[in-house]
């Protein structure tokens, strides 16, 4: 029954989806009910490659390579020439053009859809080839260069990237700044003006926070978390599945597996798949990296399920910033949480008795996971207070890059000066330094500055459910996670793409936009009472 | 890193293939280059419809049951338009007029691609519309008339069914009887004369053979291996992990999981992946199960690797009955032989101490394996020597509907007295009887047949291997399976659709076409012994 050739299955599955006209139906609600037809089974097909790459990362065996190479390559093809078929763009224009005959959803349906055409059909196939081989060559280029923390390997690579970009960004939007335009595709409606205006209050009052904390003489024993104990992997899987469903992760929509790069993926709300990774003597890393995925899993679960919704341009997630503030949300605001260690301590002292002792209280274990260890060289290694700068730093260098008033020869030294201005240290060499991170060599220029967007919206966010939610923290202390999912379902994740950019929603849900000064005192506070600054 | 946006992946997989024209290139061979490309992409998408649904068996959370139905119409239609895109259809029409610049394996691939395109192009869309439904409500109404046992329901499905399935037959060629298009679908080149010609000579040997076998006083005991054992699924498992692993199969290029409905599938040639299922209180059936996937799989991996056959037509499998061949003579000629049960018992006893007697002999275990139950009612239940006469019934009445001598109305009638005749038992309701199988209702015509042909192919390429091999019993007694699948390798596997039929192949390797005699004289020869007829 199994092998049945594919021509039969194909033609049994293609009139699967009928289409609702009726005799009242008006020519531009047909063709609107083409648009979502089109945009719906670009959405399948979006779902594959999903499936193709979680696949990938979890499943795979290792003589596929090649061929998975080939099945991405075959289903990107197919994608690219539906994203860019010139009927999609005719149909997008003329809905554009007669918005009074369609709903508020339809209408930001239509300008998601138009938006992203407008953005793909923009590239040349000349760039599109150029992107492509430099998608190889660069990441190649990199990891050659940080192996041998050697700059020159690398900087002729990068220089190719930010030409390219810059072309890619003049093509899409040549009225806006090109860094606003790259921006635009991890967080739309962002511009480097509000970035600095959002960045210069951070770095503000969280430059001398981090000196202060280092300077203090109180450190937290961590060590009973990390090397000293022994927490058996299995065990601690297993604990943060229990967590993980204790937040509201449904295991009917959704998978939870072991990989060795941790990340949420899947194919739809419905398939939502995300991966975890357990070292024996780090318990604090499993631990929070299971609630960040959960965090993200959570966003893609909850998304919108009304009919007009589903599977439609609206119903994706905002932006790259507001999917890590939901993820951050669940990590930082609620994990890092005094209340959170209440719940979370006798669990831990149940999992592994012969690690955690009886006598360990809620606030060492508080204490303990928010250590800021010595400053680290290494973005990913960095805790809550240092991480931002790391970025900060980082999304000044790259849009210098881009604007022209920074050059690739600059880079290094700029980068090492930076370092001990903003966190007090500088790197030995360009690997712990300037080639850390995989993201110019793979092209990607506006991408850091969501992950600290998203730190700032989970902080925004989350003092809002404070004062929706009278006993959020109580509930927190007794595992009771239900209240905050379902208020963070109604408020975010089902508002999908519908806003314009991540400031309106911020306007919706807490009352203004994003306010980093609330994030600043929210620092201040929280490491003032926890370094006895 | 891993919500880049979607267009940004795409573009950078754009060019992941380039062309290999060079100044030599004729425009014929240009041409084929060409073709190659559109085929090559066709199998990544097949590949890709291959995970869907190995993930769908496997993997696939609960609730994404209509998303993943979204996902494989989508790919349906993408498949679809790519198979029937009249540009194809002028390049192999004009590659078939120009053969003689083409190597002997690329006019084989021009042949297979061209009969597939004729094949998918000739159904008309109205057929193609009306298969889908029939699809769907065929089905459901099977399930419910064999549920309530309830012939009337299911009749007027299955002359939908055939009216639809001549009509197909009909456009794909006029010039061929019926049954004989239908059949070609799953078995290349194999016509209702030949398969007359086959059947007769097995049910004259074979039906007085199970007549005596019911009356012979001798019957092994087989309920040490069922329910008189208790067998941890785990270690039954393991076990079968490593027999599949001894028998060949490369974990590397494969994988190996547990689904309700044990099945090989994958989504290539380095990617192969195969289910197994185990019961408490049944030894027989997860082991025999497991080593037939295997046999399937072992097809699958061994495909021919040159460059020439890569991902074209003529490297997938020959027919259903030559996949079939693979599974059945792993798991009938080798795993039913004296010699596995040398290699088999000792391995058991290892895993199931409490369950298998050191006092048991490796004749036992012969014996037990290969025990001629009761006869069943049931196809899927049956052993070796009925399970062919089931089939024969099954094509005997197909062929007739198809052909009209036969009609629906007299369809559980001649059932109950085939089965009487034939296997000297009577189903007392079509839910044990006609109703038994989910074929018919599915609208596959032509399908059964391929089961034992599998078995019958398996016999005689097993025979010509003892000749080939002469040290093959003593290899399989002590584990040593590399000799015979490197053998298989060579003569089935790398050879693909290269045959243009069944015969062929069984002349290339055997030296004569399939001869249904050799296969009644094993069945005497070793069932007499077995027996003690």
């Amino acid at each position: 029954m199994k092998r049945i050739t594919t021509a039969l299955h194909i033609r049994a599955l293609l009139s699967l989806r009928q289409r609702s006209f009726s005799s009242t139906t008006s020519p531009i609600q047909a063709k609107y009910i083409l648009l979502t037809e089109q945009l719906r089974e670009t959405s399948s097909l979006n779902g594959i490659n999903g499936l193709l790459g979680w696949d990938e990362m979890v499943m795979l065996p290792s003589k596929a390579i090649q061929s998975r190479a080939n099945q991405k390559a075959a289903l990107a093809k197919v994608l690219y020439n539906k994203q860019t078929d010139p009927e999609l763009g005719e149909l997008l224009n003329t809905l554009s053009q007669s918005s009074e005959e369609l709903t508020t959803v339809e209408q930001a349906v239509v300008r998601e859809a138009l938006n992203e055409y407008n953005k793909t059909t923009a590239i040349t196939s000349e760039l599109a080839t150029q992107e492509a081989e430099l998608g190889t060559t660069g990441y190649q280029a990199w990891v050659k260069a940080r192996q041998e923390s050697d700059w020159s390997q690398f900087a002729p690579v990068l220089e190719e990237w930010i030409d390219l970009r810059k072309s890619c960004a003049q093509l899409i939007d040549p009225s806006r700044p090109a860094y606003d335009v790259l921006l635009d595709d991890y967080e739309k409606g962002m511009s480097s003006q509000r970035l600095e205006e959002i960045f210069s209050v951070v770095k503000q009052g969280v430059i001398p926070l981090l000196a202060d904390i280092r300077k203090s003489k109180y450190q937290p024993t961590t060590s009973w978390l990390k090397k000293e104990g022994n927490f058996d992997t299995v065990t601690q899987a297993k604990l943060c599945e229990d967590i993980a469903v204790a937040m509201g992760f449904d295991q009917e929509a959704g998978r939870l597996d072991v990989s060795v790069h941790p990340f949420t993926g899947g194919t739809h709300p419905s398939d939502v798949r995300m991966t975890t990774r357990f070292k024996e003597h780090d318990l604090t890393e499993g631990l929070t990296g299971a609630i960040h995925e959960t965090g993200h899993a959570l966003y893609e679960q909850g998304r919108n399920q009304t009919p007009a919704w589903q599977d439609l341009p609206i119903n994706k997630h905002l932006s790259m910033g507001i999917h890590e503030s939901q993820s951050l949300l669940w990590e930082r605001m609620v994990a890092l949480s005094p209340a959170f260690s209440y719940y979370l301590l006798p669990k831990l002292q149940q999992s592994f008795p012969e690690s955690i002792s009886k006598e360990k209280t809620a606030t060492d274990l508080y204490q303990a996971l928010n250590a800021v260890q010595h400053p680290s060289m290494i973005r990913v290694e960095a805790d809550e207070v240092s991480y931002i700068l790391h970025i900060i730093l980082r999304y000044e260098l790259e849009s210098g890059l881009i604007d022209g008033t920074i050059t690739t020869e600059q880079l290094p030294q700029l980068w090492n000066e930076k370092m001990e201005e903003y966190l007090g240290i500088s790197p030995s060499n360009a690997a712990e330094g300037v080639l850390q991170d995989v993201h110019w060599g793979a092209g990607l220029f506006g991408y850091f500055p969501t992950y600290s967007l998203g730190a700032m919206y989970a902080q925004q966010i989350y003092a809002t459910a404070e004062l929706a939610l009278p006993t959020l923290q109580q509930d927190i202390a007794q595992g009771e996670f239900t209240p905050l999912k379902q208020w963070l379902n109604l408020e975010v994740h089902q508002v999908g793409s519908m806003p314009v950019h991540g400031d309106e929603l911020m306007v919706a849900v807490t009352g203004q936009p994003l306010q980093p000064k609330g994030f600043v005192k929210y620092l201040e506070d929280k490491y003032s009472q926890l370094y006895q600054l």
